[in-house]
């Protein structure tokens, strides 16, 4: 079941000064630092209105976020739907011919995610998101 | 002040299949259709955890959305923040160094929206919107 939107993610050049004017117009707001480096990615990350607005600034051109900022720039990058049950959305999903783009990978946190296929869903880069309880965050 | 995800608007170019797909995904939601002539689009919506997720069809070609799905295709289009005072916000996101780009105009419902400048917002088509009481939406 999707419950929400979890988190939406922009890709920017430069993170710093990204994070500086987004917090500006959000009244202020502390962003949370993290790299994950499995993605190739710094991120900063504010809670605005219980979805996470995510800023990411590629550091690997060849990873998937880097290649996607040399193609189209600075922008929207994905929107991720918040699920209770990954796996049983992932076959809800399917049945609703949207698949999966990839195998479930580790996000920020405990997040686990999935994408979905942009061709299925009108071009639109979607993906998954359940929150794991920290101490079964696989490894 | 900003209080949230309003609203996430992706662009399609046959808006019945997209409701189709999109509600399946969404475990049978109901999407609310609107015509918004004055942007050239048919509408659909759905409330997803507290944010709309707008679905929108480009009817007239020479319309703002008309133009970018013929420039992009389909896929995401905007994300527009709640606030609850739209004019103090303006200011606020001026003096952070992030213009208007439009004239405060109405959206959906009783929606008072303007668009911020992308190349202000590290590309990202940014929106504001405020949510008037019905009775003093203006005409």
């Amino acid at each position: 079941m999707i419950t929400g939107i979890h988190h939406i993610n922009f890709l920017v050049y430069d993170l710093d000064t990204a994070v500086s004017r987004c917090s500006a117009l959000l009244g202020g707001t502390s962003f949370e630092y993290a790299d994950l480096v499995d993605r190739g990615v710094r991120t900063a990350k504010a809670d605005v209105g219980g979805t996470w607005l995510v800023l990411v600034q590629p550091t690997d051109p060849e990873g998937t976020p880097g290649q996607h900022i040399a193609q189209h720039g600075e922008g929207f990058f994905l929107m991720s739907f918040q699920t209770d049950d990954l796996a049983q959305q992932i076959e809800c999903c399917s049945a609703a011919q949207i698949q999966s783009a990839s195998a479930v990978r580790n996000g920020l946190d405990n997040w686990r995610v999935v994408d979905l296929s942009p061709t299925d869903f009108f071009g639109a880069q979607i993906q998954l998101t359940e929150e794991l309880p920290t101490t079964i965050r696989p490894h």
